[in-house]
């Protein structure tokens, strides 16, 4: 594993994913592995952190999932964005996706299935069985969580000036939007007066 | 409605949500109204236009969702993201959120819910009944949906120069991205030849 790559406090895993950038789903089951994209993934819990991830039924990855209940998810570069529509396009029934495109994978630490080099972040997730695969969603557990340290520290990204170390999100056809620049604001004032705001997700209301 | 809101086509409806941006739902039932933040949502299915987003059980949206069966689902402007952090942070039990931040809504055409002014896309939602419902998420059919044609045309978003006219991805606590620039790519090279890339999400494999 590459040295810049540090684990992620669990509690706030979730942040890697919040911003709706496009992900890779890394599978592996009785000696067949895949990558696919999923620009449909998102959290669904924080505590212990989950995550939702919508993975057609005719897909490698699907069966791969279902026989080994476990995947990877990690967030491309704008760096790797060639190699995240290449195998968000290509099948993996007929192709090692990972040798055909030269992709560089390392050991994930708590399942069995490799993580790929030129991402920002990974998440090992266990599947938890639901009924609602009928619609193709794929809930998760999140067990172990890395970020690469030059572009994610004290539980937040920081993008800086390097154009392909920065997130992408996925739009149709080849075509993405980079995740642009960081702003806070302070809530719009209630007249009654304004709360704090929340930590994490908008906690709504 | 302003005369910049433009149909789309539902076909095409969930480019609106693609790229992962923040969203408001809004709902109403038997007089009460509300409108809460939800970072946790993305597209589900194409056609029939779907998606999916999380809402805590403990939520007023959620009583109102599930007495109505009905939501609207809008991706604010970065010049709305200060009621987007608002509306996210105080509860709607106690609070009449349009109100209290002066938020301009005009109706929606096939459901019974306002919808936002100072969003850039707006989608009609029916809820999809589903066992799901117990993981906090919904499921819903997109009926209708609109976007502003300052930054929405032919089925895809092309945002100007107005930093304000920007869709946005939130972080945690009053942090946000701006969605940035837009950039496209042609799939890494495969060794026996690419396919063409997909249409809209990365299709897998």
């Amino acid at each position: 594993m590459r040295e810049t790559i540090k684990p992620v406090d669990l509690a706030r895993a979730t942040r890697l994913l919040n911003h709706g950038p496009v992900t890779l789903v890394t599978s592996a089951h009785e000696g067949r592995r895949n990558v696919m994209a999923a620009a449909w993934a998102m959290p669904l819990d924080f505590s212990p952190p989950k995550v939702v991830v919508v993975i057609d039924s005719r897909t490698l990855t699907r069966r791969l999932i279902e026989g080994s209940g476990v995947f990877g998810l990690q967030v491309p570069s704008v760096g790797f964005a060639r190699e995240t529509l290449a195998v968000g396009s290509n099948p993996g029934d007929s192709l090692d996706k990972f040798a055909a495109f030269g992709l560089e994978t390392f050991p994930a630490q708590r399942i069995d299935v490799p993580l790929l080099a030129g991402c920002l972040a990974w998440m090992e997730c266990k599947v938890i069985p639901d009924a609602a695969q009928r619609h193709d969603l794929f809930l998760a557990e999140v067990v172990a969580a890395w970020a690469d340290s030059r572009v994610y520290a004290d539980n937040r990204w920081h993008f800086g000036d390097d154009p392909d170390l920065r997130t992408c999100h996925y739009v149709a056809g080849g075509s993405f939007f980079k995740t642009g620049e960081a702003f806070e604001v302070e809530p719009a004032a209630l007249v009654a007066g304004a709360h704090d705001a929340g930590e994490q997700q908008p906690p709504d209301a």
